[in-house]
């Protein structure tokens, strides 16, 4: 799983950063978690096809976390897309997606599927090999946070072990499932002897835009990657809470509290140029803090 | 008068080029025509401060002419603008900017004052020094151009001739309404003596998106600058009639029918990487054309 930052800013663009997107590429899908005004552009710029995005997820109805999509939506269309596209999404976006698209009197080529995010949590995309799951932050209007999970493949086959035992390919399945394998002439061969435990399913959480909440640690909790906002720092910790956003020592609060292999920081406000300090406020909590980059890549 | 090129793309964004959207400079007023997609970025690239701009014009709802609007909208209550913002706009664009703003929670900090636009043409702003008239293009829905003209600021005083026959500077404002003088003693200083006429007033005007069509010649006749869409090249001429574009021959032709000063070419469509072949189709009717360059400013 790999997660590339289209959008690394609030909603006021500054120092050449962008509003909120994010592409992950999961297997062989690609998912959009929000969709700040000139997301495509950044697509095209780091190479991103959509080839392979079928599901788009919108935290909440602020602009810089959505105002991108409908010349997304559009752009697919006339490129002759036929792929249905999933939309997650607050429930207000369907209306205001019909009605650009009524007055533009546009029909587009493919299906848009909008499914409304519900009040609370909820699995939203249930994938054979992954899973995404929306979960309440706390902003100033309501607000999702989303945790992509693989699913486990199972127990991982030893080939060595399983040639030294003659076990056939068919067998391997029931292997990855824990079975013990049967010889013909009935030798009981244990499964522990030919597969190991599969490293732990990989998972990564977003959660922007979200006051300081250890609400959220049940979801969050034990992720490989976990992407805080830190809109501020330290100093204007009275503004951030008055705006509920969070400031970049809060996020490592949060990531050591969760205990999560990784800290990415973003959704920085235009007041910073340079966002070194975020990493150090950060990492005085929690050591291993990422300063996110436009264009940059972070392997979960 | 200037014209700063933000866009000169069509829809599809393509090699560095963005959806439609000018900066028009009028003497201290700045008017937006049209708004694509990342406008407010362009206009940060270009180092074009809003503080001046009052008024935006949208000629329609295609979304390459708007979808960078909610974001500007939104940046400038950021920022705590207080001064109104008119916006001239298709009437359908209204409740669309109002759900974003209501699910947004958003209370602008400015007033922003929405004027649908008519059928037909109407003088949409009446400045002491300029006005903004718009009129009817032939698109695939509603679209509208926009004629920019500055106002005759009466007869040019001759500084020179008016010292020779001591005249004071309280009398400059009716001799520039054309007005004789009259000495205290009773002598007649004739008006023509010590002014001239004043330069033709500058006109601007802009037409995209629009088919091919003759109808717009009684409002862009004889402009100083006109823009004029120039989606395709002839080799696609049946193309540009189904979408109600236009070729740049086609436009070519426009300017020359309506005598016009100089001719822009924009709104390309992204199957274009070179545009100068667009120069020198226009360039075989018309001789003053010139390819818009996003970031370069046309004087009028």
């Amino acid at each position: 799983m790999k997660v590339t930052i289209l959008g690394n800013n609030s909603a006021l663009q500054a120092f050449g950063r962008h509003p909120t997107a994010q592409a992950v590429s999961v297997f062989n899908e690609l998912l959009l978690i929000d969709c700040g005004e000139g997301t495509q552009g950044q697509l095209q710029r780091y190479g991103i096809k959509w080839r392979n995005l079928h599901h788009i997820f919108i935290s909440h109805m602020h602009g810089d976390h959505y105002f991108g999509l409908p010349g997304i939506i559009n752009s697919m269309s006339l490129l002759g897309r036929s792929a249905p596209l999933h939309l997650f999404a607050p429930a207000a976006l369907q209306p205001i997606i019909e009605a650009i698209l009524n007055v533009a009197d546009t029909t587009l080529s493919y299906p848009l599927l909008f499914h409304p995010l519900p009040e609370g949590a909820a699995v939203l995309v249930d994938e054979p090999l992954f899973t995404v799951t929306c979960f309440p932050v706390m902003h100033r209007i309501h607000c999702h946070g989303f945790l992509i999970e693989k699913k486990s493949r199972g127990r991982k086959i030893l080939p060595d072990k399983c040639a030294d035992y003659c076990i056939p390919h068919e067998a391997f399945e029931s292997l990855k499932e824990g079975a013990d394998y049967h010889r013909p002439d009935g030798t009981l061969i244990k499964n522990e002897w030919v597969t190991d435990e599969s490293p732990k399913p990989k998972r990564y959480a977003y959660c922007a835009d979200t006051i300081y909440t250890e609400s959220i640690l049940e979801w969050i909790s034990g992720v490989d990657l976990l992407y805080h906002e830190s809109t501020y720092l330290e100093e204007d910790r009275e503004k951030a809470a008055l705006r509920y956003h969070t400031t970049a020592l809060q996020a490592a609060q949060i990531a050591q509290l969760a205990r999560v292999g990784q800290l990415l920081l973003g959704h920085f406000s235009s007041k910073y140029k340079d966002l070194e300090p975020f990493r150090v406020e950060a990492s005085a909590f929690f050591p291993n803090v990422m300063i996110s980059v436009e264009g940059n890549t972070y392997d979960v």
